[in-house]
């Protein structure tokens, strides 16, 4: 271990360790301890997984679809991908156009490291989902943020995205709807970032994963639609994790323009090769069977997000933005920054989650893993039962909380 | 598609697309217009995957054992395989040394990115794996060649190895049983090559996921068992495709010293997140559960292997090493280069490769793939009787070939 040639590789000594860590251990300590905690940290579905979806993975074990498929994909799959993204979201794309990969986070991975080189700039909206920052290190680049915010229901302003363009920006990530924030964007609002994009010769990387997940009675537009020079421009990025409670089953898939999704099928054919066979055959049935419990699942999360953004809001001190997509909601704790409980102050957003964990048994995530420390995140893919008692016992937490007593001023 | 920055990854523009795919995709094309192919071409077992594994797989599904599992693997499968390092091999992993991911070549992918920086040298041995080199090039690295001998049952001389060392070198390959060549390393070519790399602080990846499948009575050995200083610096890549029958289930591992572990699960915690949770559960029966079935596939292959050899070298002008391990045999083919069939010259193992396949329809791969065109590989990895009839194909082609008759004469 001594030679200067066995340094491991910058890029990944680069990465920061998840800092949800520490927490998610020590709340999985407590229940281990027998403790009662609820978790409001998950960022996945509780439901399971549809039966008509894991009917299909079963005959796809028992008739043997165990081998090797195409690295990027079946062509079963990659035309029902197709077919989907027409039906839905009227985006023409052919089979050959899609890439599927061991989950979204991984299309993501294989899109950067397609269009990436050294120092290349990436735009991210901040708080942004966690892995974004790391992703873009990993492939080389630099991400650049443009903080976004509550009163604006955490859109972007143009002219803050425009603010940070540089010769060196190479793309831009939208996360629609957005993780953490739950934010659908609005047709105005793609469409600004659509005409920046093309102004500036940028790629808009659009992560969907949330895309069928919109409440109100919204749909979900991608920002590929706008036009042909657009389309051109984004590179899809999709998955059935959160839609179709497949979390564990790891289907992803990025659409694109032929030149890239080539190179991005050369690189996965080298580097990792197909998605696991059998959750490929699951994710047929998936996209073209009944979509009844896509619908009972959303219409669920959609009736607890109204009562988890009511009861946070009743606590005095603490506002949110209404999410509109995903399954977030971001807690805002600026008020009770400087505040303490039982001597410990709260100066940031991980000690409010830890005191929180510690004191009232409820797991929350930090906005700082998000870049938002003014914030916590809350999941309510949780069981109603759990959104009332964990907010009550959230309530009675801050309602606890009293100035703070710093033990000494600085001079 | 206009400006400088539009340009895509260099490192992803460097690598090679498949030079098996044209072949390939002839084949397929000959097989759907109704053409009796057969097929030596594959890198799969054609068994079926055992039927305890497949009933794990569904017992998974029906549990909800579709969730997210730890990024690194979930605590059973790493447990596992630690056993399954100690029991057979006689290594001491604990279960966080090991990192599971979307099978071996993922798990190889995670380790050039991790141990590598810009232009690092990588040595690895001729006729290769054709994703060494661009595994390594898509981390940075740059491969240098060590080439293997026929003569020499295609294991390296240390003085060859010790030859391409520079002060860049980072780390070695060794894949023990080899792919494309049949080859398992003797120990006294093991202990030299861990000596070479001890003296020279090298890495050394050692690729052993045909370990199982060895014959003759022999037992795999792995290089880290020399020593602790060898096994500080190996990094054993294996996984569940080949012994198990398990290809579209993508599990592969690595496993080596907590430091490399660490950073590699961080990586692939941001790149890709855990294995499909079902093929997870069902490589824990894999590892854990009765061998029967690993047994049965190995002495069919053995049979396989020996009939494949006699009937090859019953062919006039052609020679092959006797492999001792995976399921490839390199058949040398230089007698007939400069021959021809009806007309073509046959130059190269492409344009045998294609002649054998059209004319004989018999599907191979050229050695040119792997860095030795003076062969094609043929995997028993199918049926006696396919090996028998293809076979006897191969032998009326190679005696129908001609002395090479060039249209025309260069001046």
């Amino acid at each position: 271990m001594s030679k200067e040639t066995r340094s491991l590789s910058k890029l990944v000594l680069s990465i920061a360790p998840s800092q949800t860590l520490e927490i998610t251990a020590m709340a999985k300590q407590m229940r281990a301890d027998g403790l009662d905690v609820i978790g409001f940290a998950a960022g996945e579905p509780d439901f399971d997984t549809p039966q008509n979806i894991k009917d299909a993975a079963i005959r796809a074990i028992q008739m043997g679809f165990t081998k090797y498929t195409p690295a990027a994909g079946t062509n079963q799959l990659r035309e029902a991908v197709a077919h989907s993204l027409k039906e839905r979201h009227d985006l023409d794309y052919k089979p050959e156009q899609i890439i599927v990969s061991n989950g979204a986070k991984h299309s993501l991975f294989n899109t950067f490291q397609t269009i990436l080189n050294f120092y290349d700039e990436v735009l991210i909206m901040r708080p942004y989902w966690l892995s974004y920052p790391e992703l873009v290190k990993l492939a080389g680049g630099m991400p650049v943020y443009v903080d976004v915010y509550q009163e604006n229901n955490f859109e972007p302003r143009p002219e803050d995205i425009e603010r940070m363009i540089t010769d060196r920006t190479k793309a831009i990530i939208v996360n629609n709807p957005s993780n953490p924030c739950g934010t659908t964007y609005k047709e105005e609002t793609l469409k600004a970032i659509a005409d920046i994009a093309i102004r500036h010769d940028l790629f808009i990387i659009s992560d969907e994963i949330y895309g069928d997940l919109v409440y109100d009675g919204k749909s979900h537009n991608s920002i590929a639609h706008f036009s042909h020079n657009v389309y051109d421009h984004t590179i899809v990025i999709n998955g059935l994790s959160k839609s179709y409670a497949m979390t564990g089953w790891r289907i992803g898939y990025s659409a694109c323009i032929p030149e890239i999704a080539k190179h991005m099928a050369s690189l996965q054919s080298h580097a990792a090769s197909n998605a696991c066979s059998i959750a490929q055959y699951a994710a047929v049935e998936a996209l073209t069977g009944p979509q009844d419990d896509l619908y009972r699942m959303r219409d669920e999360f959609d009736r607890r997000r109204k009562e988890m953004v009511k009861l946070l809001r009743e606590i005095p001190g603490v506002t949110c933005a209404m999410p509109e997509g995903a399954f977030y909601v971001m807690m805002n704790i600026r008020e009770f920054k400087g505040k303490s409980f039982n001597g410990r102050v709260i100066h940031n957003s991980k000690d409010f989650t830890q005191l929180l964990l510690e004191s009232a048994m409820v797991a929350v995530v930090p906005g700082s893993a998000f870049g938002g420390d003014d914030f916590v995140r809350l999941s309510y893919a949780t069981s109603m039962d759990n959104i009332k008692t964990g907010l009550e016992r959230i309530r009675k937490f801050c309602m606890s909380l009293e100035d703070g007593k710093p033990m000494y001023m600085q001079p």
